[in-house]
């Protein structure tokens, strides 16, 4: 039975690392068919801690605007120093680039094409322009709109980030809806007026480290997949 | 049989207004269906003649950055004064989104989806993200990523949106071919060290005012229409 919400969302932004792609599994994967001597599992998290870091340097104004292609970048040489590995110039750009080509969870595309026939679906990642384009070509994510931190050159939970999405399609905070696993980055879309969806992903961070999926009852909904807020939603 | 052309192009970028969607020929159909007592064609030209002047407005500084649905809105006000006719608030919104419902040419859709297997297909228009979104979503245009004068907050031809791609997706200028009607937007393209293709739209304007689609040697491509071009990129 959907659920009755008013004002009724017309716009679904996504969150997309973790929410929509399974960036942990995807990148243990790579790691592997590289055969790096690397723990992956390790590997993987410590590239996706960094990430935090790096982008506060950007919103602290430590560094100029600067992309996630160039963060990760960053990153992973201090990674591949950490972790003693050396790789070539070559190589290093074809990792970088892996954060391209992550695989979606399994129940995303099918239920991004249920929400797609009654709303407007759209991106809302730190993700820069380039990455998410590449990745919904491989994926297949049929995205009506990319957005991007890059679009509003303001890192979420920048408030520019969710008011930018109302400001594009021209409708009111309350009629966008940020779907997310992160209930960080819902709190921050919440603070700015737009409805938020909560998305079980228990398993982003892999097996060996736990994450919290326990609901808040600050969201509008809270969901055990993409498919379930597709149900909830009418579609 | 495919051109092979060096480098090989891996981003299409398109013009979209009078290249992929026919502006004359929706707006005429719009304009009838609200049986407004103008003249369909000469209402859709004057709507279109003033896009420039206002786009230039922007460009000159006299305006402040300004999105084209409030440029459209402007230039239907002073239409609407100019041939008489009084419309509502909520009819004047209605028939300024027409912009948002244009039709695509009969070859687009096909074309697009051919052209999509091989290339990164995006647009480069200075049409709003929020416009373009909902024309790429009424007409089943499947781009892989839209871009717009909104993205690199300066319209066409200035050179920082013709770079803008190449910058969005990592690639050299020349790795860009922009896919247009018109040649000075060719032109401008080509100064940033673009490909370019044109495309014949003869019927742009209508029947009513005639455009030239003769070659110039300059451009990269001359296609009779987007389906051959596919066909000489090897889709």
């Amino acid at each position: 039975m959907p659920i009755d919400l008013t004002p009724a969302p017309r716009i679904l932004a996504f969150d997309v690392f973790g929410t929509v792609v399974d960036w942990h599994g995807s990148l243990c994967r790579e790691i592997a068919a590289l055969e790096l001597p690397v723990d992956a599992n390790a590997f993987a998290l410590a590239w996706r801690d960094g990430y935090r870091p790096a982008m506060q340097r950007v919103r602290s104004g430590q560094l100029p605007w600067t992309r996630i292609d160039a963060l990760h970048r960053m990153i992973l040489d201090q990674i591949l120093h950490r972790f003693g590995v050396d790789l070539d110039e070559a190589a290093r750009r074809h990792l970088n680039l892996a954060w391209h080509r992550l695989h979606p969870w399994p129940d995303t595309v099918q239920a991004l094409t249920r929400l797609k026939t009654r709303f407007t679906i759209c991106t809302l990642s730190n993700g820069n322009l380039g990455l998410l384009t590449d990745m919904a070509k491989n994926a297949g994510l049929p995205w009506d709109c990319i957005l991007s931190a890059e679009v509003f050159r303001a890192y979420k939970p920048d408030p520019a980030t969710y008011l930018g999405v109302a400001d594009v399609f021209d409708v009111a905070p309350a009629e966008v809806m940020l779907v997310a696993a992160h209930q960080d980055d819902l709190a921050a879309a919440r603070d700015c007026g737009l409805q938020t969806a909560f998305i079980e992903r228990p398993l982003e961070y892999g097996p060996s480290r736990s994450n919290d999926v326990s609901p808040n009852p600050a969201n509008t909904l809270h969901a055990a997949s993409l498919m379930e807020l597709a149900a909830m939603l009418g579609c």
